[in-house]
């Protein structure tokens, strides 16, 4: 058995998120499709990954990193070349390497990057749609960036996480949480040792409520610290949402 | 009656191009979708629209600019809102206003930019690939620059023409011929009085032969004053590309 580390970016638009479901209903999701392109490959024996964040039904990915053990010799760039050959076009391997005995693509990384991109005013361009969020108004750039520098930092993040999961705690520390403005498009990088479900979706909604004056800077700060995820703005959408690197020490 | 100018963007993904083809084959078009939405506003009479750029089928616009009379007393703003309830979610409508006398969307152009956006590397991310070709190298930055600088000004642009239409001359002034990296794409951008069938494709088939390596810069300048269609580089796919803006005087 070898342990392989394989880096993958996907286009989530077609996909149910990441996670395999219930054997009654069986979506199409990016573990199920890379598991079934492994199991082609592999031989008769099942293959299960273990992937570093598993993102939402409708998000992207630019450097999923999975680990897995796989019975068979082969080298990291054939395996490249043989997944490629076998999964669809909205997913591809980027590259792979031998993993040392232990490694866990979750439980070994240090911190994870997220982009997420939200395009403003009235009329989304239509070669967007499925890649940026959209917000029908402007945003205030100061508020927005003013919003930005409030989530930094090491805190209990439970304001901002989705129900359902199960963590043992909500404390995250936020070392990047970064605004660009690239004409009518926002867009922010955030990164932490780790996320809470919907958290980035979270963290974006926050900074549309505090640029679009719905929630003051003030009012934000008592949600974000009021660890109760009732008082927290609406998510924005999956599709803007894309996980880019996930780092190790 | 009344003359509107409506600035149109659109996905060409899921179209087989701008213009509507024979009755027989009624493949779903740009034009078709939006003559179709004019149609249910402006009452029973067919409406038909010109367009600044016919573009191929899989190329998108963010500015494309059409031109057709309208039968009802709608304003600018009324015509944007009322086209996007009515317009598929792979068009919209960004702005309308009365148009002079006399103005046509082609006609009355002045000059058309389009933009090529061209992945390079062996994998292309799967959220790039309804709007990037695809390379599968690397190109030399010097030698796409110096093809790009080739290509302009007022000439003969028979060897970059895709057979079929019907032109008059196929002299046009490229006053624009941009190349800039960001990363592993490439990125150009071309802006002329007007185009040939397939002229901007083909034009960035010359710049990947040229940074390929497969054509040297004097072979590029020899085919390009050849006037002959055969002795140019293939082009590259179309969805790579986007009409960007139309200028008028």
């Amino acid at each position: 058995m070898t342990l392989f580390k394989l880096t993958l970016a996907y286009d989530g638009t077609d996909f149910e998120g990441w996670q395999v479901q219930s054997a009654e209903r069986s979506p199409r999701t990016v573990q199920g499709t890379l598991e079934k392109a492994l199991h082609a490959l592999g031989g008769d024996r099942l293959v299960r990954v273990s992937a570093a964040g598993r993102t939402d039904a409708g998000a992207h990915a630019e450097g999923q990193v999975v680990t897995f053990d796989l019975d068979r010799e082969i080298t990291a760039e054939e395996l490249v070349r043989a997944l490629n050959g076998l999964l669809p076009p909205d997913v591809r391997a980027l590259e792979a390497a031998l993993a040392p005995k232990g490694f866990h693509a979750r439980r070994s990384a240090t911190s994870k990057l997220y982009r997420y991109v939200l395009d403003t005013g009235p009329v989304q361009l239509p070669t967007r749609r499925l890649y940026a969020g959209h917000f029908r108004g402007d945003l205030d750039e100061g508020r927005v960036r003013g919003a930005a520098e409030l989530f930094l930092g090491r805190r209990d993040f439970r304001s901002l996480a989705a129900a359902g999961g199960s963590v043992r705690t909500f404390v995250r520390d936020l070392t990047r949480s970064e605004v660009s403005f690239e004409g009518k498009t926002l867009v922010y990088r955030a990164e932490a040792d780790g996320f809470l479900r919907q958290m980035v979706r979270n963290l974006v909604g926050g900074l549309v409520a505090a640029g679009s004056g719905t929630r003051s800077l003030a009012e934000l700060k008592t949600a974000l610290e009021a660890c109760d995820r009732r008082r927290w703005p609406p998510p924005v959408e999956a599709r803007g949402l894309t996980l880019v690197r996930v780092s190790y020490a």
